[in-house]
Protein backbone atom coordinates (compact mmCIF):
# COMPACT_ATOMS: atom_id res chain seq x y z
CA UNK A 1 0.00 0.00 0.00
CA UNK A 2 1.72 3.21 -1.06
CA UNK A 3 0.87 6.20 1.89
CA UNK A 4 2.01 9.16 1.09
CA UNK A 5 2.14 12.21 4.23
CA UNK A 6 0.37 15.19 3.58
CA UNK A 7 -1.68 18.56 4.71
CA UNK A 8 -5.57 18.29 5.42
CA UNK A 9 -6.99 21.77 5.38
CA UNK A 10 -10.40 22.20 6.55
CA UNK A 11 -12.25 25.62 6.03
CA UNK A 12 -15.88 26.14 7.45
CA UNK A 13 -16.70 29.63 6.08
CA UNK A 14 -19.74 31.50 4.66
CA UNK A 15 -21.30 30.33 1.38
CA UNK A 16 -21.30 33.86 -0.06
CA UNK A 17 -16.74 33.24 -0.44
CA UNK A 18 -17.21 29.87 -2.45
CA UNK A 19 -16.92 31.74 -6.31
CA UNK A 20 -14.03 33.91 -4.59
CA UNK A 21 -12.19 31.01 -2.84
CA UNK A 22 -12.75 27.70 -4.70
CA UNK A 23 -10.44 28.96 -7.96
CA UNK A 24 -8.01 30.53 -5.19
CA UNK A 25 -7.21 27.16 -4.30
CA UNK A 26 -6.17 25.89 -7.41
CA UNK A 27 -4.77 28.81 -8.33
CA UNK A 28 -2.63 28.32 -4.90
CA UNK A 29 -1.47 24.98 -5.78
CA UNK A 30 -4.28 22.30 -4.96
CA UNK A 31 -5.07 20.24 -7.28
CA UNK A 32 -8.61 19.54 -6.09
CA UNK A 33 -11.43 20.17 -3.37
CA UNK A 34 -14.53 18.54 -2.04
CA UNK A 35 -17.45 20.81 -0.40
CA UNK A 36 -19.88 20.57 1.89
CA UNK A 37 -22.88 21.53 3.32
CA UNK A 38 -23.19 22.40 7.01
CA UNK A 39 -24.99 24.80 9.79
CA UNK A 40 -22.72 26.62 12.18
CA UNK A 41 -22.68 28.14 15.68
CA UNK A 42 -19.75 30.34 16.85
CA UNK A 43 -19.60 33.17 19.57
CA UNK A 44 -15.38 33.94 18.82
CA UNK A 45 -13.77 36.63 16.68
CA UNK A 46 -15.23 37.09 13.05
CA UNK A 47 -17.99 34.63 13.69
CA UNK A 48 -18.78 36.25 16.63
CA UNK A 49 -22.42 35.04 17.18
CA UNK A 50 -22.79 33.73 13.71
CA UNK A 51 -25.30 31.10 13.26
CA UNK A 52 -26.46 29.67 9.66
CA UNK A 53 -25.91 27.92 6.72
CA UNK A 54 -21.71 27.31 6.30
CA UNK A 55 -19.84 25.51 3.75
CA UNK A 56 -17.11 23.13 4.55
CA UNK A 57 -14.12 22.66 2.34
CA UNK A 58 -11.82 20.27 2.48
CA UNK A 59 -8.43 20.18 0.52
CA UNK A 60 -5.59 17.51 0.43
CA UNK A 61 -2.28 19.25 -0.39
CA UNK A 62 1.50 19.56 -0.30
CA UNK A 63 2.58 20.82 3.08
CA UNK A 64 4.00 24.50 0.94
CA UNK A 65 -0.01 24.43 -0.61
CA UNK A 66 -1.40 24.15 3.06
CA UNK A 67 0.47 27.27 3.97
CA UNK A 68 0.03 29.33 1.15
CA UNK A 69 -4.49 28.97 1.46
CA UNK A 70 -4.12 29.80 5.10
CA UNK A 71 -2.16 32.49 4.54
CA UNK A 72 -4.48 33.41 2.07
CA UNK A 73 -7.38 32.71 4.13
CA UNK A 74 -5.95 34.80 7.36
CA UNK A 75 -5.53 37.60 5.71
CA UNK A 76 -7.89 38.30 3.44
CA UNK A 77 -10.94 36.75 5.26
CA UNK A 78 -10.50 36.48 9.24
CA UNK A 79 -11.50 40.47 9.82
CA UNK A 80 -14.59 40.23 7.52
CA UNK A 81 -16.32 36.81 7.60
CA UNK A 82 -16.89 34.23 9.79
CA UNK A 83 -14.31 31.34 8.87
CA UNK A 84 -12.72 28.34 10.87
CA UNK A 85 -9.07 26.69 9.27
CA UNK A 86 -7.28 23.80 10.46
CA UNK A 87 -4.89 21.35 9.18
CA UNK A 88 -4.27 17.63 10.03
CA UNK A 89 -1.77 15.07 8.79
CA UNK A 90 -3.37 12.74 6.78
CA UNK A 91 -1.87 9.47 5.28
CA UNK A 92 -3.07 9.73 1.60
CA UNK A 93 -3.09 6.78 -0.79
CA UNK A 94 -1.59 6.95 -4.12
CA UNK A 95 -0.78 10.72 -3.05
CA UNK A 96 1.94 11.52 -5.34
CA UNK A 97 -0.75 12.25 -7.59
CA UNK A 98 -2.08 15.54 -5.47
CA UNK A 99 1.07 17.14 -5.17
CA UNK A 100 2.40 19.82 -8.13
CA UNK B 1 1.33 32.33 9.83
CA UNK B 2 -0.55 31.97 13.39
CA UNK B 3 -1.31 28.39 13.96
CA UNK B 4 -2.66 27.08 17.38
CA UNK B 5 -2.88 23.28 18.24
CA UNK B 6 -5.96 22.18 19.65
CA UNK B 7 -8.30 19.11 19.55
CA UNK B 8 -11.41 18.35 17.28
CA UNK B 9 -13.81 16.94 18.67
CA UNK B 10 -16.07 14.73 15.96
CA UNK B 11 -19.64 12.79 16.99
CA UNK B 12 -22.13 10.97 15.16
CA UNK B 13 -25.16 10.37 16.51
CA UNK B 14 -28.79 10.43 16.06
CA UNK B 15 -30.50 13.94 15.11
CA UNK B 16 -33.19 13.53 18.01
CA UNK B 17 -30.53 14.43 20.26
CA UNK B 18 -29.34 18.08 18.58
CA UNK B 19 -31.67 20.46 20.74
CA UNK B 20 -30.41 18.52 23.85
CA UNK B 21 -26.09 18.28 22.91
CA UNK B 22 -25.54 21.49 20.98
CA UNK B 23 -26.46 23.78 24.40
CA UNK B 24 -24.82 21.52 26.16
CA UNK B 25 -21.54 21.64 24.34
CA UNK B 26 -21.18 25.81 24.10
CA UNK B 27 -22.14 25.16 27.95
CA UNK B 28 -18.79 22.65 28.82
CA UNK B 29 -17.16 25.04 27.03
CA UNK B 30 -16.80 25.47 22.90
CA UNK B 31 -17.19 28.56 21.37
CA UNK B 32 -18.76 26.79 18.30
CA UNK B 33 -19.83 24.20 16.44
CA UNK B 34 -20.53 22.61 12.72
CA UNK B 35 -23.10 20.43 12.04
CA UNK B 36 -23.36 17.93 9.10
CA UNK B 37 -26.32 15.69 8.02
CA UNK B 38 -25.10 12.48 7.38
CA UNK B 39 -26.47 8.33 6.87
CA UNK B 40 -24.65 6.17 8.98
CA UNK B 41 -24.41 2.09 9.75
CA UNK B 42 -22.96 0.12 12.63
CA UNK B 43 -23.13 -3.16 14.12
CA UNK B 44 -21.65 -2.88 17.87
CA UNK B 45 -22.30 -1.50 20.99
CA UNK B 46 -25.40 1.42 21.15
CA UNK B 47 -24.95 1.78 17.52
CA UNK B 48 -26.27 -2.03 16.64
CA UNK B 49 -27.98 -2.35 13.74
CA UNK B 50 -28.45 1.16 13.42
CA UNK B 51 -28.93 2.68 9.92
CA UNK B 52 -30.54 5.47 9.15
CA UNK B 53 -30.55 9.17 9.23
CA UNK B 54 -27.38 10.45 11.45
CA UNK B 55 -25.52 14.47 12.14
CA UNK B 56 -22.22 14.86 12.83
CA UNK B 57 -20.90 17.54 15.05
CA UNK B 58 -17.23 19.04 14.61
CA UNK B 59 -15.83 21.39 17.98
CA UNK B 60 -12.82 22.95 17.87
CA UNK B 61 -12.08 23.54 21.36
CA UNK B 62 -8.96 22.95 24.36
CA UNK B 63 -7.88 19.66 25.61
CA UNK B 64 -10.00 20.26 28.64
CA UNK B 65 -13.60 21.41 27.00
CA UNK B 66 -12.90 18.56 24.67
CA UNK B 67 -12.26 15.66 27.85
CA UNK B 68 -15.56 17.64 29.30
CA UNK B 69 -17.49 17.13 25.56
CA UNK B 70 -16.45 13.10 25.87
CA UNK B 71 -17.25 12.54 29.65
CA UNK B 72 -20.28 14.32 29.18
CA UNK B 73 -21.13 12.18 25.66
CA UNK B 74 -20.03 9.24 27.09
CA UNK B 75 -21.99 9.04 30.42
CA UNK B 76 -25.39 10.34 29.23
CA UNK B 77 -25.80 8.60 25.21
CA UNK B 78 -23.96 5.75 24.80
CA UNK B 79 -25.96 3.74 26.83
CA UNK B 80 -28.82 4.60 24.76
CA UNK B 81 -28.24 6.16 21.40
CA UNK B 82 -26.57 5.31 18.52
CA UNK B 83 -23.35 7.60 18.92
CA UNK B 84 -19.45 7.42 17.72
CA UNK B 85 -17.09 10.09 19.04
CA UNK B 86 -13.41 10.62 18.51
CA UNK B 87 -10.62 13.47 18.91
CA UNK B 88 -7.84 14.35 16.15
CA UNK B 89 -5.33 16.75 17.17
CA UNK B 90 -5.55 19.50 14.73
CA UNK B 91 -3.48 22.64 14.16
CA UNK B 92 -5.92 25.40 13.69
CA UNK B 93 -5.49 29.49 12.16
CA UNK B 94 -5.61 32.16 15.09
CA UNK B 95 -6.72 28.94 17.15
CA UNK B 96 -6.69 31.53 20.33
CA UNK B 97 -10.02 32.47 19.36
CA UNK B 98 -11.19 29.11 20.38
CA UNK B 99 -10.40 28.76 23.86
CA UNK B 100 -11.85 30.42 26.82
CA UNK C 1 -12.58 8.94 29.86
CA UNK C 2 -12.10 5.37 28.28
CA UNK C 3 -9.96 6.16 24.71
CA UNK C 4 -8.80 4.00 22.20
CA UNK C 5 -6.14 4.75 19.57
CA UNK C 6 -7.93 4.01 16.21
CA UNK C 7 -7.80 5.06 11.98
CA UNK C 8 -9.99 7.03 10.89
CA UNK C 9 -10.63 5.66 6.81
CA UNK C 10 -11.91 8.87 4.57
CA UNK C 11 -13.23 8.24 1.33
CA UNK C 12 -14.90 10.50 -1.21
CA UNK C 13 -15.64 9.34 -4.40
CA UNK C 14 -18.42 8.66 -6.98
CA UNK C 15 -21.50 7.88 -5.67
CA UNK C 16 -22.27 5.05 -8.43
CA UNK C 17 -19.72 3.17 -6.26
CA UNK C 18 -21.99 3.15 -3.11
CA UNK C 19 -23.92 0.24 -3.50
CA UNK C 20 -20.47 -1.83 -4.38
CA UNK C 21 -18.36 -0.35 -1.75
CA UNK C 22 -20.39 0.04 1.59
CA UNK C 23 -21.13 -4.11 1.60
CA UNK C 24 -17.61 -4.61 0.79
CA UNK C 25 -16.36 -2.07 4.24
CA UNK C 26 -18.40 -4.26 6.33
CA UNK C 27 -17.44 -7.17 4.73
CA UNK C 28 -13.29 -5.97 5.12
CA UNK C 29 -14.04 -6.02 8.95
CA UNK C 30 -15.59 -2.61 9.75
CA UNK C 31 -18.23 -2.18 12.08
CA UNK C 32 -20.12 0.90 11.01
CA UNK C 33 -19.65 3.92 8.27
CA UNK C 34 -20.65 6.98 7.95
CA UNK C 35 -21.68 8.68 4.51
CA UNK C 36 -22.38 12.49 3.32
CA UNK C 37 -23.20 14.05 0.22
CA UNK C 38 -20.54 16.33 -1.20
CA UNK C 39 -19.87 17.67 -4.49
CA UNK C 40 -16.11 18.29 -5.54
CA UNK C 41 -13.04 19.30 -7.86
CA UNK C 42 -10.25 17.26 -8.99
CA UNK C 43 -7.84 17.63 -11.65
CA UNK C 44 -4.94 14.90 -11.21
CA UNK C 45 -5.02 11.08 -11.93
CA UNK C 46 -8.61 9.54 -12.35
CA UNK C 47 -10.12 12.72 -11.07
CA UNK C 48 -9.11 14.18 -13.33
CA UNK C 49 -11.01 17.03 -14.54
CA UNK C 50 -13.65 15.78 -12.80
CA UNK C 51 -15.82 17.84 -10.75
CA UNK C 52 -19.70 17.01 -9.87
CA UNK C 53 -21.75 15.28 -6.89
CA UNK C 54 -19.19 13.30 -4.41
CA UNK C 55 -19.86 11.06 -1.37
CA UNK C 56 -17.92 11.07 1.21
CA UNK C 57 -17.43 7.69 3.85
CA UNK C 58 -15.89 7.52 6.89
CA UNK C 59 -14.94 4.15 8.77
CA UNK C 60 -13.33 3.96 11.95
CA UNK C 61 -11.38 1.18 12.64
CA UNK C 62 -8.46 -1.16 13.85
CA UNK C 63 -5.42 -0.61 11.53
CA UNK C 64 -5.36 -4.20 9.92
CA UNK C 65 -9.26 -3.29 8.67
CA UNK C 66 -8.25 0.55 7.35
CA UNK C 67 -5.28 -1.19 5.58
CA UNK C 68 -7.55 -3.84 3.76
CA UNK C 69 -10.13 -1.01 2.86
CA UNK C 70 -7.18 1.11 1.54
CA UNK C 71 -5.43 -2.04 -0.90
CA UNK C 72 -9.15 -2.90 -1.66
CA UNK C 73 -9.62 0.80 -3.33
CA UNK C 74 -6.29 1.05 -4.60
CA UNK C 75 -6.55 -1.88 -6.26
CA UNK C 76 -10.18 -1.80 -7.81
CA UNK C 77 -11.38 1.84 -8.06
CA UNK C 78 -8.04 3.89 -8.49
CA UNK C 79 -7.72 3.44 -12.43
CA UNK C 80 -11.54 4.34 -13.26
CA UNK C 81 -13.18 6.17 -10.86
CA UNK C 82 -13.30 9.95 -9.59
CA UNK C 83 -11.23 8.42 -5.59
CA UNK C 84 -9.47 10.09 -3.04
CA UNK C 85 -8.74 8.12 0.18
CA UNK C 86 -7.04 8.87 2.99
CA UNK C 87 -6.15 7.86 7.03
CA UNK C 88 -5.72 9.52 9.86
CA UNK C 89 -5.03 8.38 13.64
CA UNK C 90 -8.12 9.00 16.02
CA UNK C 91 -8.55 8.68 19.44
CA UNK C 92 -11.82 7.39 19.99
CA UNK C 93 -13.99 7.09 23.12
CA UNK C 94 -14.84 3.42 24.55
CA UNK C 95 -13.10 2.22 21.32
CA UNK C 96 -12.69 -1.63 21.61
CA UNK C 97 -16.44 -1.75 20.26
CA UNK C 98 -15.07 -0.45 17.01
CA UNK C 99 -12.91 -3.56 16.43
CA UNK C 100 -13.23 -7.10 15.65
Amino acid sequence: MQLHPLKLVTIVTEPVLKDHLLPKIIELGATGYTCYEATGFGSRGARKDFGGENMRIDVVCSPDVADAILTFISHNYFENYACITWVIDVSVVRGARYMK
